[in-house]
């Protein structure tokens, strides 16, 4: 091809310079120029274009290669060719009016300097080289098939896996027959409730109990998928599971027995016995959100409600807290009488979790390097509580940290009446944090407090230090120090 | 520890053995035998536990370890203290009725010799290395931001390296604003049609058109969200898409313009540039099932149908026939009046596709390792299906083969009323293969064909030969030299 430009004034009667420079043969650099052309207009619908003898000729090309361009660009649509007509720009072919570019999606804003927003773990601290060591060896043992199409509930290698982790640390009660493998836990909320999944359905119809301080999106998909959400109030010793027989319609509730969320206090022993009970008298069912119950610092974790009766509670969990919510994989561990509906909800079709994550997983779990970077992790943040609750108590007496040693978050109970400038202050000291006001059940009767949730575990480790001096600028005074209380 | 096995027979007045082994501290030691023991119904609710003082001396361990381990599983639930009624089994922890398994889930029996049924590339021929050096590569450049909460759209990365391959070999007009990236094809329609899903809900609503012949899943999912489906007529040319305009509250079609499935021919470009026309006219929307558009044996591929409009085509496509549906990762190219729908669908906390599959994907394509296998597998399915044909012409020459040389699949037409019979015959003989009829939309009003949907790129490469040897087997005889027309 001798010129890389090449101008069909004179065949096309106005300017068009073809480039037909670029990768691949004459032919595919042929096709891409004259479609680039008429994709940006140069070309315009119903030009006849010349014949291809004469168009070879002019570029110096083969006769077979401008025909082949020519119908290539037929066959896609964006030529016509008729008998008698030769060959001309297609009606259809006319350039779109300029896309309007989407809104960036709401993803978290890097705009601020500290996040301590709750909900993630430290992303820095993900262990790359043994996750990569651990898929080398996954992938280098597994079978052919599992490139094929998969078993609906998962890997059974993460599936057996995971059964000895949830036994052993979990105290769960588990096969891996009644464990469905999916991709975090907004999945898992979706295939229990979610009814227009599959011919089957989502298994669960509503209402159902939770606590009144959550995370919003656990009940937008529950309401989404048509069922009524109940808060239960909570106290320092969880929720108060027996106002469940207060509501006789309930079917089941959704708790975080471990490590109560936002709030930080664990499900009382008698509680945890009292609402196994109300499920066995009314045939109800718990959900148990287990989201961080590997990281309690003053002691071991309670083991999971669960345990106490394998057919009342679906046990939830994923890695999104212990290693990162990129790997997107989570577990359900089922009552024998829910397996088939979820497996039905969810499909042969979709097993949404990637298998090689899954293989990686189960490898990463049986050769300890899960248990040593829970350990490592586990450190990581009890000093960073530790700090915390240190720096609160020298510096700001005045505001206590509520729950358990536990979890990658704390709440901070503010004056009453402070939360909302609280936040604000936070926001113009750069500082990204949640109020408890946002996790509060829209219906909740209980009274609310103030407070901030903070997530420890959200900055990198070497700016730590620095977020919880800015966080400590932006809390407000104790009344006492107060200008208005002051004479 | 002295023993391993204590019998309590004397403290609680039965023979209970506690195996006192295992891994973990004395006291993890105790806790797990005691619950073990609750568990299985050794210890009966209700049994009085010995004062810990006793239980320490009997098991030679100090009292600290004992009355932690009773406080531990008070915490838990199995155990209840009372003042002045000691420590006993809890009520609540009686063990559940035996579980009954579930039955396995519907996965791909392996039960046959041959599997030629359509829908997945050769599982053996994963490039396992390739995949895993992109893995290293991609994980070691990674910022450590992708191990945070991510985008919902999908890694930028893949994005743009989607952007360049798929205008480079698809003749997609796209850019990484307009792709979101979802786990497979089941996914992106449950996005695009599933109403119940987050506040804003799929964007689309029906009915929708659909080719009368066609993977029955799609249709499900699009019923499943109240979608009606309207099957459009065949022929050798595609989708009778002049049909659209009989249907005027169609608000859609769902079509495979590069190579129908299953039937095999490509949409003819006057139909082509008919569909967009109707769209525009209509304010239609084209979606483009792009499942196999890499794999032509005979030419270059048809360029998408989505260039010749972007703004009235969503283009779908993923890597489950190109890699393997274990990756589960796949893409849409969305209208920009669709973006902020699709993502308000899938919600900031449903991610779903594993952050370090779509970073290791964008490196496998970026660093031409994507356009190496397929080239690599395009040989070896075109050998087998020009082998497929070959065989049948010479020993077969009744049964003809239709469609274009494309793709992973071949539909074998029959003489009519022998499908069924080959189908059994086919199982008999140990391979699993398909029908046209489970293919063909319920209410669809075209002649009906009778035909095999072989899928030659499901079997190991040694086992081909053999497999299709097999398949001539069980093929019925050509009229001619049926028992029934000899004398």
């Amino acid at each position: 091809m001798p010129e890389s430009w090449v101008n069909l004034a004179e065949r096309i009667g106005s300017d068009l310079y073809l480039e037909l420079s670029g990768p691949g043969s004459r032919r595919a650099v042929l096709i891409r120029a004259l479609r680039d052309a008429v994709r940006e207009g140069l070309l315009a619908p119903g030009t006849r274009l010349p014949p291809y003898r004469s168009l070879a000729a002019d570029l110096g090309l083969a006769r077979n290669t401008v025909a082949d361009a020519y119908a290539e660009l037929v066959a896609e649509g964006w030529l016509t060719a008729r008998q008698g007509s030769g060959t001309r720009v297609a009606e259809g072919a006319a350039p779109p009016t300029r896309a309007r570019r989407p809104k960036p999606a709401p993803v978290r804003p890097t705009a601020h300097r500290y996040d301590l927003r709750q909900g993630a773990p430290e992303a820095a601290s993900f262990p790359r080289t043994a996750w990569l060591a651990a898929a080398r060896r996954a992938l280098g043992a597994a079978p052919d098939e599992v490139f094929g199409p998969g078993d609906p509930r998962g890997r059974i290698e993460l599936r057996r896996a995971l059964t000895d982790y949830l036994t052993r640390v979990r105290g769960v009660r588990v096969d891996p027959d009644r464990i469905v493998v999916c991709s975090g836990f907004a999945h898992a909320l979706r295939l229990l409730f979610d009814g227009s999944r599959g011919a089957g359905g989502g298994p669960l119809r509503g209402p159902f109990a939770v606590e009144s301080y959550g995370l919003r999106f656990h009940c937008d998909i529950l309401e989404a998928s048509g069922v009524r959400t109940v808060p239960l109030d909570l106290d320092e010793q969880g929720a108060l599971v027996e106002q469940l027989v207060e509501e006789p319609r309930v079917r089941g509730v959704l708790l975080t027995p471990a490590h109560q969320f936002p709030t930080g206090g664990p499900l009382h022993p008698a509680r945890r016995a009292a609402v196994i009970d109300w499920a066995r008298t009314h045939d109800g069912l718990v959900l148990e959100d287990d989201y961080d119950g590997e990281f309690r610092y003053d002691r071991v974790p309670v083991g999971a409600v669960q345990g106490l009766d394998p057919e009342r509670v679906v046990y939830l969990g994923s890695v999104s807290k212990s290693l990162s919510p990129a790997v997107r994989l989570g577990w359900m561990v089922l009552p024998a009488n829910l397996v088939e509906g979820v497996l039905a909800a969810k499909g042969t079709r979709e097993a949404s979790a990637s298998v090689l994550d899954q293989l990686t997983l189960a490898d990463f779990i049986a050769s300890g390097q899960y248990d040593r970077h829970i350990r490592r992790m586990r450190q990581r943040y009890r000093h960073r509580r530790d700090r915390l609750v240190t720096v609160l108590a020298e510096q700001a007496p005045h505001i206590t940290v509520t729950g358990v040693a536990a979890g990658l978050h704390a709440v901070l109970r503010l004056p009453p009446g402070t939360e909302a400038s609280a936040v604000k202050a936070a926001s113009w000291q750069g500082i990204a944090l949640d109020g408890l006001a946002g996790f509060r059940h829209p219906r909740a009767s209980m009274p609310a407090g103030d407070g901030l949730v903070i997530g420890y575990s959200t900055p990198a480790e070497h700016a730590y230090g620095a977020a919880v001096e800015a966080l400590l600028r932006t809390l407000p005074p104790s009344t006492a120090d107060s200008p208005a209380s002051r004479p």
